[in-house]
């Protein structure tokens, strides 16, 4: 990536008509053309966040032209877990089919977690990279630009391919939120909103930006402009904060793509069923066509305990109308840092809405797995239907609770019916045609 | 409800201007005018399904004017379960929020499960008749019109509310079905196809329509028509053999409202989201504006062990897009029989799409619940907002996994972010409005 000493972005490449090892990679495993991700990669619309210095890395592509992705969240915080602990909730993220992670540690060792994780890590990473400039100092009031710009230097150096970047919290957008019910939810929003009212000046991601775009540009490091004003529950949805940052958000963008540096744009946040259309087309209007990147969204602050499930529903939605990476939401949003099984959990669900979203867009080849996962279950081939799901243990687990014993793996029924009850068996029986052959087309 | 050693239906009344203790019930648990109610009844848009033979009855109304309920299959199989397991299961629907729930019982003891069931239950009660018909004789080749009739009338005179009739399942639609990649995925649907095949006869509950009118009208049975031709996987949706049967169904929707007798409608299955919005439209279409009660449907076919989520996901869609009775699915779906813990995750998952729905759909209120919690939230009352959540002791339960302590419940923060990285408390610190205040109009 390198010619004459100097780094050059994807988009760099993209845009000289120069198709990459990184393009051909995700061309492959989209069964796409070469050149068909890299006209998209220039249009902006397709990202590929993939850092000089993580060699790791298996490239991967985010934007509308490929399937939908999911990104896992890690990272310990200052009451539990450790560099152990991240490790395996990245084993995790690889094993369950996260396409990309972030490490959102703010805990202890956060440049130890981080180095392990990247160093471990074939999927891109992702950070939030004022975390650690905070922990670097002992109240936010304390923190300066030269402390900031250090540490995302350092990010940029170790590796990380992504960076959200609360840019588009300007201070004229601050009184916005005063009457809100949840006031900021964003962790790194509230962070600069407190340090804007604490120095009575402009936040320093957005007056430094071009400075940014520098240290982005010699790693390749793509841009992840946060919505830090994102609304926390329902009654915040799509108001005035929101959609102002988002229009910022927008003209950021085309600064960054000015400076050849990749960008997609992070989105809310909690918003209910009828106005997640009308979000994902303001942000592909506003933003220019970059990669929409959402967390969830909640449909509804009703489900502490159970907020994979809200978020899920949101994000199906929203990767079908548009969306290109789905962040997901652990059982523990709200309540608790995630455990593994918690990152499995929001791993799955966000599987189910990434996958629905393909189905949905009628991605070519989206429904093949449907397919044959259903001929297998028609077939009653229970290692088959097992192998085919997106989390094999839990299927067999389930399945085994009331006939573990091995004969019943081609048994014509299960427990929930029972030999006598069982539909396709009964299908089978009248001739229905057998699952052998050709799925028709749909 | 009777007079004259006479019984009538709701509909009857509703039709004669009457409105009743049930609807006066349903109007005041949905903060509607009971004229309103009465008016729906009688459109056949609304259903309180209310046999008079079940007096532990609390009447819930289904329709579009109110809001979205939610359905919880319980029962044995010849595998597993037994009284004891299935009253359990019922004390879990109860507690946890479903609106009705359906006996699906095809093991042992079919009668004295539903008894204990019924006598038990303040919900509206369901069942598939066809099941315990079949228990009775060796093979369903076995099974004559006269038991069949025989069980309908004994379970009508029991108590039970609705019932499951597959009478769209006719002998010419069996041809459309030949060609599936899972054949009939409906036990009912596949045990009259094999009936009708064995005896080269028409479907009895379809040339016995009248006489089931007849039942129903005397205890005030509701007709939940059943979709035995349903699609069970994605290639299989929207098919001809599905639409066929939904045009049959709505048609004996207006003979059974020719005998007052009330009615909904059962509805796929495996659907992409994609059409999801066209199947609610065709059913409200052909079946004259009759409640919908959904199956899911499940949105994609590649989860099992998460089957709650996918089909929570395209339930959120329907009930917005205009289905009243959303029918949960356990993650056991398709792998075994759900045990009490299965029912408590189906109703949480289905409880959040039909409140989702109904926020969606703007119903008065509606949203009242997520602003309460949202303010909980945000004023760090956790025991609050555990109180608001449709799983309380689970979102207390993870809670508390990183943080137990009793002081913790008033901490300005959780072991996700910790002390100084909460967004909320930050919001607080510089001043965002406090969750005191009244919410605003959104």
């Amino acid at each position: 990536m390198s010619g004459n000493g100097r780094i050059f972005t994807q988009l760099h490449y993209a845009r000289a008509g120069v198709v990459t090892d990184p393009m051909r990679a995700v061309a492959s495993a989209e069964h796409l053309d070469p050149e068909l991700i890299r006209r998209e990669l220039a249009a902006g619309r397709l990202i590929i966040p993939a850092n000089v210095n993580h060699p790791e890395l298996r490239p991967t592509g985010i934007g509308l032209a490929v399937a939908c992705k999911i990104n896992a969240n890690i990272g310990n915080s200052a009451v539990t877990s450790d560099v152990e602990e991240e490790l395996k909730k990245l084993q995790v993220c690889v094993r369950y089919g996260a396409d990309t992670a972030m490490d959102l540690s703010t805990g202890g060792n956060i440049h130890g977690i981080r180095e392990a994780i990247l160093r471990a890590s074939p999927l891109p990473i992702g950070t939030v990279p004022i975390y650690e400039a905070v922990q670097r100092v002992r109240r936010i009031e304390d923190l300066t630009e030269e402390i900031l710009f250090q540490v995302i230097e350092e990010q940029a150096a170790q590796g990380v391919d992504y960076m959200t970047i609360h840019a588009g919290v300007l201070r004229e957008y601050l009184p916005l939120v005063q009457h809100r019910v949840t006031g900021i939810v964003s962790r790194g929003g509230s962070l600069m909103a407190q340090w804007m009212m604490a120095h009575d000046k402009e936040n320093p991601l957005t007056t430094g930006f071009d400075r940014l775009c520098e240290i982005f540009k010699r790693h390749d490091v793509t841009f992840s402009l946060g919505d830090g004003l994102r609304p926390g529950c329902l009654a915040d949805a799509s108001d005035a904060a929101q959609f102002a940052e988002l229009k910022t958000l927008g003209e950021l963008t085309l600064r960054a793509w000015d400076q050849e540096v990749q960008v997609m744009i992070e989105g809310p946040g909690h918003i209910p069923m009828d106005q997640l259309e009308m979000n994902v087309k303001k942000q592909q209007d506003l933003c220019h066509g970059a990669p929409f990147y959402t967390l969830g969204p909640l449909i509804t602050d009703v489900a502490p305990g159970y907020d994979h499930i809200t978020s899920a529903i949101g994000a199906a939605m929203v990767g079908w109308y548009g969306a290109s990476l789905l962040c997901y939401v652990t059982p523990k949003e709200h309540l608790g840092l995630p455990n593994p099984e918690d990152v499995r959990q929001g791993i799955i669900a966000y599987k189910i809405a990434a996958h629905a979203a393909d189905v949905a867009r009628h991605r070519p080849g989206a429904r093949d797995r449907d397919d044959e996962l259903s001929r297998a279950r028609f077939s009653f081939d229970w290692k088959r239907q097992f192998e085919l799901s997106l989390d094999p243990d839990r299927a067999r687990e389930y399945h085994d609770e009331a006939l573990p014993n091995d004969a019943y793996k081609s048994a014509a029924f299960c427990s929930m019916c029972g030999p006598k009850f069982c539909s396709m068996h009964i299908s089978q029986i009248i001739g229905v045609n057998s699952a052998q052959e050709a799925v028709k087309a749909p």
